[in-house]
């Protein structure tokens, strides 16, 4: 990957401003950053015209280059959205302070006294798509748990994610903590993306979050170490054992309830000895409800059914499509999700407590559901309060990403003059 | 990086069987591993004969091709060292089991059970210098944390290795596991390292283990998630309110106890009151321990010291050198290791509390030691039991590592048919 000199530059100086940011915001007490957090939702919403007026700017850009209607109205705010972001400030202030947190402790047996503290990573870059509340939600999420952040949004988001940043970063100032605890990456090129991949040292902890092209060339090209979020390729395995009404009405939630999101289903796998009930029932009201069902050749003998291929299996459709396969059992379903699955969620439907324990057990995603939708794996579901993204990743963190997942640990040792 | 596609094809395929074996290895219950584990050390000692003649051609191999004394002392197995590579494993078994540990969990208002379990990474590969006894070690804690495991070790110690992983893998098949689960990547060419950081998908975590060189050129071209080890310029600041006696002793044990081991202290920073009193009373000391000293202008003015350039404060020696620098105060102090440390570990020497409260929070190290020598930032002085590195990395692990930073964790979701 070339990249200009200038831009890697300008990017690492930007990092190394938000270093030095960083060392204030690592000592800062919660009480200061629940006051800036809250001062941060005042100044969206007293800054609402000049966020809105740029808002409208990068709307009528993108409308005026023919972009699609949903990813236009993702990128458009409203009085009513920036509300939203402001309170969603409020709630990350109502949250509890990972910084500091005692994750294990003891006293050793040569008395000294041993422990895991909680501590920011430091510096953290996100990189995303055209959703101005993006912008809002991530400073928020690195203020509390006192990481500096760089934030590279989108392209065709820079006008309202310039007007939201510049009113964030001077609330911070007026609670004594640094602007350049927020930094803005210019998104005049992807070159500011392939200058955040190599800036190893400078920042702690790249975040993608988007679609599987940029997370993959994200976690292929990067030096610093990467959180990777959110592709789901979500499957629901009716067991022969499952309460076939609950089971319908998990498999349409799970994929009906909103189809854009990394929790959806989008593989259904069904026990052979429901072929002749649970299947034509469950293909019907999938059908019904405005899904095409691609089918293994068993389901695809069905109405309607579109026969499946291997590349369907493998789909993240993120739309109203939905791959199904029968399976001869238990250890079959778990065989196909190995094969197929993306590690983010799996559920299965059974009243046999044994098979959910096989299944459980075997099955390698960040969530695993047993008589539950596959939309719970969500951090605001979970209780988290606050979610900077799913990682579909063993290393760090797994599954919803709330405050304590934001941090690093140190070991802290107090002795009094203890020596080997 | 070029490698051919012959080595990526026979490590690969070496990774796919790993990764078979792994399904059965994160189901294996915390009895059938102990008895695997016991087997193990058995098997060590029964094969002594061919794992001695093995060692004496690779020891041989060594001091032919004159390899350093102190490096063949490291390849060189005896007995002795056999017996404490089987306890080693002896003792992993008598440690808790990672696996299943609930880190987390709560109903939530909707009465969903979540619980947040730990669950091994599934293949972990480590690539290591020549130390044959690294081998056993790290197929133990790997066997324990439920993960399949491919040791690629120093090609100078290959004869060795394959001796000893023999006998392991013939061990596990003895308790229904796997031989699979321990793989040996051969150490032919540098290639099968480059297949290795190349094995996304099959490879779950890499950890490298070694000198800075290795490290860092596995840390920036490998696409596997990567654990980085061990180099540590490891800092011990003297205050002006230190108890000098206890100083002196943690100086010296902090530099001279064990010279090549990361935890060694390679920086020494005295405040500048201590200048007419303690600095020369310590340089002395570390002169009499045979230590060369690097010191700034302030201390190069005394006795047998060598002034230091920028270089030696950032130098890790893993000998008997130091630098040393007068700082005006502990702010002073923190911004030295803010520059030149690798953040491994640092250590304060203080009566006051306010002091040793500010170097605490405002050092950003793997650990952070108050009167205390450096040399105990250690998996066993810490109380782990078994230790696979210390990670000086801030994503998921920092510091020594234990069985459960061997592992990553799944959400398990219980319900009865909930749906959003």
């Amino acid at each position: 990957m070339t990249c200009t000199t200038d831009v890697i530059d300008a990017v690492h100086a930007l990092a190394v401003r938000a270093r030095e940011a960083s060392h204030d915001l690592a000592l800062a007490t919660r009480a200061t950053k629940d006051a800036a957090l809250l001062a941060m939702a005042d100044a969206l919403v007293t800054a609402a015209t000049p966020i809105l007026t740029a808002n409208a700017e990068d709307v009528a850009r993108a409308e005026g280059a023919g972009t699609a209607a949903n990813v236009v109205d993702r990128l458009r705010l409203t009085p009513e959205r920036l509300e939203a972001m402001a309170e969603g400030l409020r709630e990350v202030a109502g949250l509890p302070d990972p910084v500091g947190e005692v994750v294990r402790g003891s006293t050793l047996a040569n008395g000294l006294e041993l422990r895991q503290v909680r501590v920011p990573f430091g510096v953290v870059a996100t990189i995303y798509e055209a959703r101005p509340n993006v912008t809002a939600d991530a400073a928020g999420i690195c203020l509390k748990s006192g990481n500096a952040v760089m934030l590279r949004g989108s392209s065709s988001a820079s006008s309202s994610n310039a007007a939201i940043i510049d009113a964030l970063r001077e609330a911070l100032t007026t609670h004594d903590l640094p602007a350049d605890a927020v930094q803005m990456v210019p998104a005049t090129s992807h070159d500011t993306v392939a200058a955040l991949m190599r800036a190893r040292g400078l920042v702690d902890v790249l975040i993608p979050r988007g679609g599987a092209g940029l997370i993959r060339s994200v976690v292929e090209g990067s030096t610093v170490p990467v959180i990777e979020t959110g592709v789901g390729n979500c499957h629901v395995y009716v067991d022969a054992a499952a309460d076939q009404d609950q089971a319908l009405a998990v498999v349409l939630n799970s994929k009906t309830h909103r189809t854009s999101v990394c929790n959806a289903a989008e593989s259904l796998l069904v026990h052979a000895d429901l072929v002749d009930d649970f299947l034509p029932r469950v293909v019907t009201a999938l059908q019904d409800a405005g899904v095409t069902v691609h089918g293994d050749p068993v389901t695809a003998a069905l109405h309607g059914v579109v026969a499946a291929t291997d590349d369907d299996h493998a789909t993240e459709y993120l739309s109203l499509d939905i791959s199904v396969a029968v399976v001869a059992d238990v250890d079959a379903a778990i065989a196909h999700v190995r094969r197929f699955s993306s590690g983010h969620t799996e559920a299965i439907l059974t009243r046999d407590q044994a098979t959910a324990r096989r299944f459980v057990a075997a099955v390698d995603s960040a969530a695993v559901l047993v008589n539950a939708s596959t939309r719970f794996t969500d951090g605001s579901e979970f209780g988290f309060g606050a979610e900077i993204g799913i990682s579909t990743q063993k290393l760090h963190a797994r599954g919803p990403m709330g405050l304590p997942e934001m941090t690093s640990t140190k070991y802290v040792v107090t002795g009094d003059g203890h020596v080997r």
